[in-house]
């Protein structure tokens, strides 16, 4: 039992996985002129934070949603210019995310409204930290696996990525960094129940609903 | 005497003035497609935040920072689905804010390390809600005035601003919500005093300061 809650701020990364990179393609061409030297990050206010079993109401006039799921570092302590050797000692715990975007066709505008509905991040309790190299995290849509993803694949691995963080940003205690999603995850429509699992990480289940207009 | 505290996250708003729609030119070419139908926002989470009187040490290797002067409005509530009407009852008070961005040629990644560095965020102390539609905001570095801008050319005024934003996301007490950046603002050197200040809200002073490495 793991006494640290999420109480803060949730930052994510993308590109943090070889199979994304290789799926996006080449970066070399305008406007990006070259793959990224550093995390390309992502922030989950407040509002987007739901928990295990919840049901998730889609913006209005949206009508699906990207899934992606992922694992977050829950921070034990403020931490500012981690180094990669000790950045694990500042975690607490690690919690199952399901990181949801409506699907978007654009990168060339802050995805603020995509990323950060309310409700856009399912997040488990808090686990304990455990050896996340070889761990494979398993979404299932309606009782299909739709998605494995393996953290083998990971650029930059947690603590590496926590340095690299840290070293211009000074994370809270309670503030989550989420190891990476997969570009272009599987999408699930309104009223489909969505379960991400991993071995000794137990499950993470949420439903999505259609949103209504205010 | 204001009670009510800035204690959550600050989101942020770009191209929300007519003098920077037309400093950035046409948005008609690819990879925009188009002027901004809704607002174009931006994250400043908790630890870009400092009080008046702050020194604010760069990030490692930058020596210079863009700072653009703009007014907060601080949530007195939790505020979801607000409309232009009633919007600004949710408001508890407004705070002077200088945003520092680090300059970036690039607006094709998100900019978090640019705009999110620890202290990025200088803030005033809370004052009451007034009439901010022909506010005038005065940027002083050094003693030298390098900015007014006035609120009259605002694109959303804040009430539609805060109606249109929180339609889809839902602000928590203490969240503040700017309303709105100069495109290019004026930029600062390491060692800059900087003085924001409009008529009845008092000033916000702070100073640059060199970053060194970890």
């Amino acid at each position: 039992m793991i006494k640290q809650k999420v109480s803060g701020t949730v930052y994510g990364v993308i590109l943090n996985d070889h199979a994304s990179l290789q799926k996006i393609g080449s970066l070399d061409e305008a406007p990006y002129k070259g793959a990224p030297k550093a995390p390309v990050l992502y922030i989950k206010p407040a509002n987007t934070r739901v928990a295990c079993g919840s049901v998730v109401e889609l913006p209005a006039g949206a009508d699906s949603v990207e899934v992606a799921a992922t694992i977050g570092l829950v921070m034990g302590r403020a931490a500012g210019r981690l180094s990669s050797g000790n950045a694990l000692d500042a975690v607490a715990g690690i919690v199952l995310a399901g990181d949801l975007s409506l699907p978007h066709a654009s990168y060339y505008r802050p995805a603020i409204r995509e990323k950060c509905f309310d409700g856009s991040l399912p997040l488990s309790s808090v686990k304990p930290l455990s050896d996340l190299a070889g761990l494979v995290l398993t979404t299932e849509i309606d009782g299909q696996v739709v998605e494995q993803r393996s953290l083998a694949d990971l650029v930059r691995a947690p603590a590496k990525l926590l340095a690299d963080v840290s070293e211009w940003m000074t994370l809270s205690q309670g503030d989550v960094l989420l190891i990476g999603v997969r570009y272009m995850a599987p999408q699930a429509k309104a009223g489909s129940t969505i379960r991400i699992s991993a071995e000794g990480l137990g499950s993470l289940n949420f439903t999505i609903a259609e949103g209504v207009a205010a």
